[in-house]
């Protein structure tokens, strides 16, 4: 079972098993597909996946920020935010892909990225 | 070159070479992340992912819309919007990965999906 890190009442985020900063963010509620999303829960999802995107950059300088929603095993509606740096393990390739070369990567702490985004994410203005 | 299906003056839509349908949507003006995009642009965009979404189920009746930004090459945000089935060359897997079947689907015209798309693209109130 992959731990929550954070959650609100329409939301939760998890910590994807892989050494890249990479999150899941669910729907509490489950809907398959982004357009059945009601309007203010889609709205909230998209400041939450912004500031995911924007406290990532800030907190780990990517080289680029990966974003993807397939769910075609699982039909519940969640998105990959996910942070990429040149010599990952994948990079340019997707992370689905396979691994071309060694992690590497020496970066700052997973704990207190999730401390300063979660301050972030509970002081968002509610939508 | 992909061929241009759709373009206004914040966006155009390109058909990816593959046989699944599968659109890209990008900004007209080169952002490299998703929250470096201006405030109406961003909202007029996930406006035109949601209706293609939408378009692609009511037309494909696909069993799953894949949704992705990557950019790890082309440091150009845009959007992979692909419809999926459960017979397709991929699924369950990403279209990153290799295909493990032959494609074998009958799809109805693409080109009848795009003139059905772009009246919907069209007629969206101004954001």
């Amino acid at each position: 079972m992959e731990k929550i890190v954070w959650k609100n009442s329409n939301f939760y985020i998890q910590q994807h098993d892989n050494k890249l900063p990479w999150l899941k963010l669910f729907t509490a509620v489950k809907y398959k597909e982004l357009s059945e999303l009601p309007e203010d829960v889609k709205q909230q999802m998209y400041q939450l996946i912004e500031t995911i995107e924007r406290v990532m950059i800030e907190y780990y300088a990517p080289d680029k920020i990966n974003i993807a929603s397939f769910g075609n095993m699982l039909p519940h509606m969640h998105w990959h935010i996910i942070a990429r740096f040149k010599n990952d393990p994948y990079f340019p390739k997707t992370t689905w892909e396979e691994a071309t070369r060694e992690f590497s990567l020496e970066l700052p702490s997973f704990e207190t990225f999730i401390e300063v985004l979660s301050k972030r994410l509970n002081s968002l203005p509610k939508s």
